[in-house]
């Protein structure tokens, strides 16, 4: 991602909500990285802690918590989300350090953000900004979180393409008055494409990290490029139902489900855990069910399985499984 | 509850899984309660640690955990779920110390357990425990998480019978052999349903500490009882779709859903946050979708929100809700 990244001359803001890892964040900074994505001001904190001091909150701005922002802001070079005259009034008042501010905008995903063709609203938040000798307008931003929704990568294509020309619009639109403007895009899907994304100044990517089942099933990855599983041992087998329990539940693995090739709905799929990782080519069989500890195995016919037994299972969306493990107690 | 288990002259064996706090164990301890039931080693372990000194662990042995589960054994009185003879042989080769063995009996969950007509099998199992003077075998353990789809009480009502019956039939069958034997019974749907328990010697339900969406809808208590909820920011408002967006999301929640009265897949209640709590009767609307941080929340029309208002979610699961929040971080 860091090659492709530098290959388009795009700056790389990797998001790092899904592994949330100060260990895994030097990983990023050796291969070059400084300006990273997160989506809590505590976890902008953890990071500034950490010695990041370039870091987006790709959140919209929580007007409780201005208090950490401002403190955020007179340490590191802090990059905000608005998307309301609310908001921006409310920081226009309240701002006391100099903080970048993306506009997001909703391309599609229609879960936060301004609708592209609203520049009255566009307006009237950069007059309010401009007002105010902190804020600085940086430029826009999105999240095409639909292309977790797309049935083919020509899908996934499409809503990039729509979204990346939306933003352009925007950004042709003002560069006079403000220019250096930027283009801000995100998600592992699209990022994931093997294009070139020329108009776009700085990708988000975040999951491609470890990549998951939901991942592989969008057409994101390959299974072999999943870089993380939850080791879960076998305390019970039901052979009589081709079934085995493990001691792996939903507070460890999330309740996130995805549809499978074959139809079933799936929280995880077991592996073979070997001295090395894991086998991705000794499959044992998809978690059927969760509750709070066990987890269902669905065997195919004679497993072979029994107590004491350990699995790696590849979760269904590793943002969340690591979110409840927590980095290191994780296989990497 | 504890009421409920004293007029019936049955042991108050409460699940702390739910909550998993020590503060909420003093209350607890408070009205009386001695004996405690957890679902993991590591559970075990926190209230061992904090004066309990009679726990369950009602989840089958992780023969992994051996050491830690020895430990244990010597310091409380440790009760151990078992159903299957390897696990017993295990055990038999392994433990150092005294405990009490209650066989788990699937009795139409079909989540793990001996089938209760299993006969050869539970012989099996106890020939093996009577070889070794620390496995004392206690009784017959269920958990009817089967109530969890039943549509109506009557429906509970039914699995609950069927269930007490056949572990009656069981405690009859090795009373002469094992005297004193007892029927350990579970889940909050059950255990909330006002009738008496005559043949039942203990009950375990964890759940109804809290309450949640997911048991007002089963039937099991009314909106008033939810005694949890947490407390989330407005960040954006979209007026438009009658959508706001909240700082409240998968890893404050979990993805644990449930289909409201209206037929709505929903992931939280959202209601007035007072000075007192929360008001039931000021409704705002349900979340309908969650991402890692963000909850979507449907308000009805006009709902009058603005960014920094901060709304009270009643949890659809509060066991997972209160795993990923801790419970110091919840409102009592």
């Amino acid at each position: 991602m860091s090659l492709r990244a530098a290959t388009g001359k795009i700056r790389f803001r990797p998001h790092f909500k899904t592994h949330q890892s100060a260990g895994i964040g030097e990983c990023f900074r050796q291969s070059g990285v400084r300006a990273i994505t997160v989506s809590s001001v505590r976890m902008a904190e953890y990071f500034a802690d950490h010695g990041w001091d370039d870091i987006t909150i790709a959140f919209p701005v929580n007007i409780l918590e201005i208090e950490e922002i401002n403190d955020l802001a007179s340490n590191i070079n802090l990059h905000l989300l608005i998307e309301s005259a609310e908001v921006a009034s409310f920081l226009s008042d309240h701002i006391r350090a100099e903080v970048s501010c993306l506009i997001k905008i909703d391309t599609g995903y229609h879960r936060t953000g301004v609708d592209p063709e609203n520049i009255p609203l566009i307006d009237h938040i950069l007059e309010i900004t401009r007002g105010n000798g902190y804020l600085k307008f940086e430029g826009f931003l999105t999240h095409t979180g639909q292309t977790y929704s797309a049935k083919s990568l020509e899908e996934i294509r499409e809503i990039r393409d729509k979204a990346v020309h939306q933003l352009s619009t925007l950004k042709e639109h003002y560069s006079q008055q403000f220019p250096g403007l930027i283009i801000s895009y995100g998600d592992t899907p699209s990022c994931s494409l093997p294009d070139p994304l020329p108009e776009v100044d700085e990708i988000r990517p975040g999951n491609f990290v470890f990549y998951d089942l939901m991942q592989y099933h969008i057409g994101s990855c390959r299974l072999e490029d999943i870089a993380v599983a939850v080791a879960c041992p076998v305390v019970a087998v039901h052979p009589s139902r081709n079934e085995a329990v493990l001691y792996g539940g939903a507070v460890h693995l999330s309740k996130e489900s995805w549809i499978n090739g074959e139809g079933m709905r799936t929280f995880g799929l077991a592996v073979k855990l070997t001295d090395q990782g894991w086998d991705i080519g000794r499959k044992l069989g998809y978690l059927s069910a969760l509750s709070q500890e066990h987890g269902i195995l669905k065997t195919d016919g004679e497993s072979g399985l029994k107590p004491g037994d350990l699995l790696a299972i590849l979760p269904v969306h590793s943002c969340l499984t690591t979110d409840l493990l927590q980095s290191d107690q994780l296989i990497f």
